[in-house]
């Protein structure tokens, strides 16, 4: 296996740019998956990574060496430790990076959606990737505002749920609104109706604003609903992730 | 109105440890409110605060100002504004810190509660006890490895929902959940019924566990019943903060 030692070799210095710049990873429509979990569900979703990196303990980690088997063909290479180091957020890593493409989302014929306006939070911005899979949505749009969902702090929060996911970015949410085949649920923190008295039943999304502001005027005018989550105690709001949860689980319990 | 300009100041010097400890906030039994948005909400719920801190910005605000109104006899005092910049860590901080006590949970008579068992992310506690508020819990029992609730960090993700809920904190949750009045839920990637099964309706308390391990077999066998949150897609779990949110919202739909 090859090793790099120098920080000035040139695939290096490519992977440090990915690892740091949402631009670097759109121009290149490649991102990095830290840590076997991700690597994991990437090849679970019947993908195969285009480079794997390695530290010198992954290299000797029985769980890696069982996950490298199921990347076949995939080059590798060992980054020195210290170098390894520079490309990773996780406090306990485990020492294994995989380069990926990022997947291009399918024509859009959502049955299940999830419209996000300018969610900003990559934290939020995961759990809510991660809930919408979990829920078996099959599109996210997200408006140009949101983290960039190909973040390494994403991917971490969204634990694999990218890759059961067709993810827009960029999306005019206005027109996908008026586009999408389905009722489009808007949540307001006054909404014509309660998510429970929704009939979320057949083809439907919801849209879910920005963490402080809420969702626009603009995208609630487009929306076909309004709804409000009730809330019986003392504080008014949810958490946005919170909230998509709450929502996406209401039409999964209907829908049973 | 008293400036202090002094790191050496005795007064800024206790403001700072309690900042940034833990166990400091602990043997003081006090903490600090970050920001005119969780204030305000400490004086809606009919509280004091001990002091306020102001930087030279937060002097010339008029909702600031407005806020300063309702903090009737409370001292004030203004921080050079490094000084203030060192206690915050805000990215467009209010200019404004309210030194309040910790308050003590009311005795122990829960209708609907939650128990939290090694939650570690501030994010995700601070989202849980604004999701427990929103939909009417009284209680929130913390075990001993949670983060702490009092912290910079969970209260802004809060955003004041500590102030209508009893925080037990560093709680023996097996022994909560035999004394509790009501049924004990459990969530679990195995139980035995599912989340929308269950009869939430009478007096009832959530046990969700750490974010990467899960609720402990102990707390599991201590619980009532053990259930598992639906997941139709092709991510099997959740957040722990979005599967609280989910399972506090089936209760406020079934209880409406």
């Amino acid at each position: 296996m090859k090793l790099i030692q120098s920080r000035d070799n040139p695939f290096f210095k490519d992977i440090v740019k990915l690892a740091g710049s949402a631009r670097q990873r759109a121009k290149a429509g490649q991102t990095l998956l830290d840590g076997t979990h991700l690597l994991s569900a990437y090849l679970d979703a019947g993908k195969q990574p285009l480079h794997i990196l390695l530290n010198s303990v992954a290299l000797k980690d029985d769980e890696v060496e069982a996950l490298l088997k199921r990347a076949v063909g995939v080059p590798m290479t060992q980054l020195d430790d210290k170098l390894f180091a520079e490309l990773t957020e996780l406090k306990t890593p485990t020492g294994l990076l995989a380069l990926v493409e990022i997947p291009q989302p399918l024509p859009a014929d959502s049955r299940f959606a999830l419209l996000l306006e300018d969610i900003q939070d990559p934290g939020n911005l995961g759990s809510m990737l991660r809930s919408a899979a979990a829920a078996g949505c099959d599109a996210v749009y997200l408006s140009k505002g949101c983290a960039d969902a190909w973040s390494p702090r994403v991917l971490r929060a969204a634990m694999g749920g990218h890759f059961a996911l067709s993810i827009y970015e960029s999306a005019d949410l206005i027109s996908v609104a008026a586009t999408l085949p389905g009722t489009v649920f808007a949540a307001s923190l006054n909404g014509d109706a309660g998510l429970y008295d929704c009939d979320l039943e057949g083809d439907i999304a919801f849209a879910i604003g920005n963490e402080g502001a809420g969702l626009s005027q603009a995208l609630q005018a487009a929306a076909s609903r309004r709804f409000t989550i009730p809330m019986p105690g003392k504080v008014e709001s949810l958490n946005a992730a919170a909230a998509a949860a709450v929502c996406l689980f209401e039409a999964v319990r209907q829908r049973r």
